[in-house]
């Protein structure tokens, strides 16, 4: 028993200490280790697999939707990052510069790339001509780095993993429609796949992103209430097309700017995963995004038929499911706890008595349900249960953060609600970014977004008592 | 028809000046794009396609022999590059070097990646313990940098997308063994998805990885008769766990240190597909790799009830097979050399007397013979041609090489093949790197591998005339 408890034993409880809780189960749960890098961290195989497969589900869906993958140099020259004036001044003061190539120093330095609205406008200036070549509907998956201070494990990195979507359009119209499809993408993925919902939504001004007309973004809660911005979409009007000259050749023959998007989403959404679902036994994986859906762990494996048995129902969930034997010479009480540890959605316990009454026992790892199945019947029983377990993490998540969303009608219930009621608070806003910074002076919480739900819950600003414009979703952020 | 012959005449012919053939294909192919920093290319829609078809069947062969993907920084620190001497000493003189972050000077500047053994052995470092450890069986797909002086899209560029595996095995025995197994992964890989035939052997201490004890090769002949290695294996023996401290108890209670390896291929396999498989026409894509590999192509698509066939047919077609229609408003004609430019393996004309007839006409990119087909058989017999085409294909660049292949007994026999016979000389060599040198100063021809299908052409070595130890591939190299 003592080596059964040490895998649990090693995790802080979440009550006690939400913070080294999550830091225990990245890495416990062998998803990542650090390197010898300041603030660079290495993805092992259980999460990079996770990694691979909302890669794999998210690229099917920009695929349907026309984007195609390119991938763009890692490098930046000085002068490009420079041509377009807010955006080089939200990015250079958190990159990384390259002055030293091949024993010699650069003329002109190299930043490695924060993301790459340059180098894509760079391309678009060369390749776009006619309208013919409109709409392009670029996207790369790499790896991005940002000169963090502070860093956490897939929240905060110098170097993460992340998609970036870059498109150009003929019209304005089009570019702020696309801006919006691929916030649904992000949006829906996050709720099916992920059973992570979102809060759709604008924000401010302040909180824009460097360049950008508009960014829309997806904001979710964790399990401790604080928000964790989890993609964006932004319109770039015709700013970007100005500064590097991409022009197009309209059917009405005049010379036209195109007007821009991009969007992207990164390996912080695993951060999500851990936060939203995870529990004090480790990580709960949805079943339709876990490397690993059902872990078999036969029970007095030594004896005859057992290992034999416990391969045969692995080969008959193979078909339809990601399934694994732990053959391992552990104890049947460690597997559990490892099987647990990683958020495998379901394991099914099979020794000599289940054999013998041809059934298995099924434990789930959300609710920890034990359920006896018939042999007959399991590739349909687990079927039912995973599509189950996965609907209903969704729907604890919304409960979940519906119970930690309050309304404040006073700055006095709102800084109430902030100190005292961990979660969203929602509350109206006059649209001055002076309100914005008093709110966060005060408080520490931040606008996350203006809803495209709005409510109204009153007519003055929460904070100045001036006319309100508009309702903001505020809260503590990661 | 001035349309039409743009396309093709844009291309230099590859008889009369290869190098500038090669140019004209990789751009007009739309494959790449120069941006704006020296020796970064741009991966344009069709040529990262290519290399995410590559990379989804690469990875499955991986998987099938216990391979796990992870993701390892893009920063090396000075001080753990040159933890292993001979492997600085390799690499040190083509990095790049990151000596600014977040606005300050680095105290110790961080090198970005030009391979990865340095990391993977800090981490084997701190996760491998004991020998249930054991074996680590790890890969990551990233771009990689080696500063270059001169560069050639997909053959050698500042920047390149590539996988390398790094595995750390109980025994010398495994370590060879996982070092020839994955040797073995590509060269099946390159034969029966790329149709192109590989000559599998070993590279001399010379030619050998900075750090390793023995490198395997995989070389290629393009049509220019010039070799291109195409992947490397390498045993490191337990030179990189001694300079990293890689330890494990073994079952005897021992302390030893592990054995590893490290393999990798890269997007220059992509230059090899266009120099093998190329024609005056543009590229020519084996049916198994090719983004696309049915081009339906309306003719007199404007006729009632042509475009609905097209789409008819694809939509057949679609179950089995990559296929598009290309309902532009181009003629036909342009639309058939953009096909043949970007070498789609088939493409399929309709038209009303197609459809009048119940058949179509299909002609395919290697041969272009023109097969009339009954629309009853359509799948059945594009199937069947794109088959032949991937097996034909294999066999051509096949006769070619050994076409292409000379047999040296005498320096003078040697020199006058390599000087006026484009292509591979086998010779005998006696293992003395002053006759390597003096081979490369007399013709420029570098050793290309030993062979593991060894012949005896000879008993004295074709540069000294002392006794002979092994029998070489020589030839220019890219």
């Amino acid at each position: 028993m003592a080596q059964e408890k040490k895998l649990v034993e090693a995790i802080t409880s979440m009550e006690e200490d939400f913070a080294q809780w999550y830091t225990d189960v990245v890495k416990k749960a062998e998803l990542i280790d650090y390197s010898s890098v300041r603030g660079c961290m290495i993805l092992r195989p259980n999460g990079y697999a996770i990694w691979e497969n909302i890669q794999k589900q998210m690229d099917a869906r920009f695929k349907e939707t026309g984007v195609e993958n390119v991938y763009m140099p890692m490098f930046i020259p000085e002068s490009l990052l420079q041509k377009e004036k807010d955006h080089v001044e939200g990015f250079a003061p958190e990159v990384a510069w390259v002055t030293y190539g091949g024993g010699q120093q650069l003329q002109e330095r190299l930043c490695i790339r924060p993301t790459s609205e340059t180098l894509f406008c760079d391309l678009y200036s060369n390749i776009v001509h006619s309208y013919r070549d409109l709409p392009k509907l670029y996207n790369q998956w790499c790896s991005v780095v940002r000169w963090e201070k502070t860093t956490r494990p897939f929240l905060r990195s110098m170097e993460f993993l992340w998609q970036e979507g870059h498109t150009a359009h003929a019209t304005a119209e089009e570019a702020e429609e696309r801006t919006k499809q691929m916030l649904n993408v992000y949006a829906d993925f996050c709720e099916e796949v992920l059973a992570i919902p979102m809060i759709k939504g604008r924000k401010t001004e302040k909180e824009k992103f460097a360049g950008a007309e508009a960014t829309y973004t997806i904001e979710a809660m964790m399990h401790d209430g604080k928000a964790l911005q989890s993609g964006t979409s932004h319109n770039f009007g015709d700013g970007f097309a100005k500064a590097f000259g991409i022009q197009y050749t309209d059917k009405d023959n005049q010379l036209k700017y195109v007007h821009q998007t991009s969007w992207g989403m990164s390996t912080r959404i695993i951060g999500a995963i851990i936060m939203v679902h995870g529990d004090n036994s480790g990580l709960v994986l949805p079943p339709k995004i876990a490397p690993i859906q059902v872990m078999v762990i036969p029970i007095a494996q030594h004896k005859e038929g057992v290992l034999d048995k416990a391969y045969e129902l692995q080969k008959r969930l193979a078909v339809g499911y990601r399934v694994k034997v732990d053959d391992t010479d552990k104890s049947p009480g460690w597997k559990f706890s490892e099987q647990e540890m990683h958020g495998i959605p379901i394991r099914i316990e099979i020794g000599p008595k289940d054999i013998e009454a041809n059934q298995a026992v099924v434990v789930r790892r959300d609710t920890r349900e034990k359920i006896v199945v018939s042999l007959e019947e399991l590739e349909h029983r687990v079927g039912e249960i995973l599509d189950a377990m996965q609907k209903e993490m969704l729907g604890r998540a919304r409960t979940h953060r519906d119970a930690h969303t309050s309304v404040a009608k006073t700055y006095e219930e709102f800084k109430d609600a902030i100190a005292n009621k961990p979660g969203f608070v929602k509350a109206m806003w006059c649209k001055n970014e002076a309100c914005e910074n008093k709110i966060k002076e005060d408080t520490t919480a931040t606008s996350r977004c203006m809803p495209f739900e709005q409510e109204t819950i009153g007519t003055t600003c929460v904070c100045c008592g001036k006319p309100a414009k508009v309702m903001v979703y505020w809260g503590k952020a990661y």
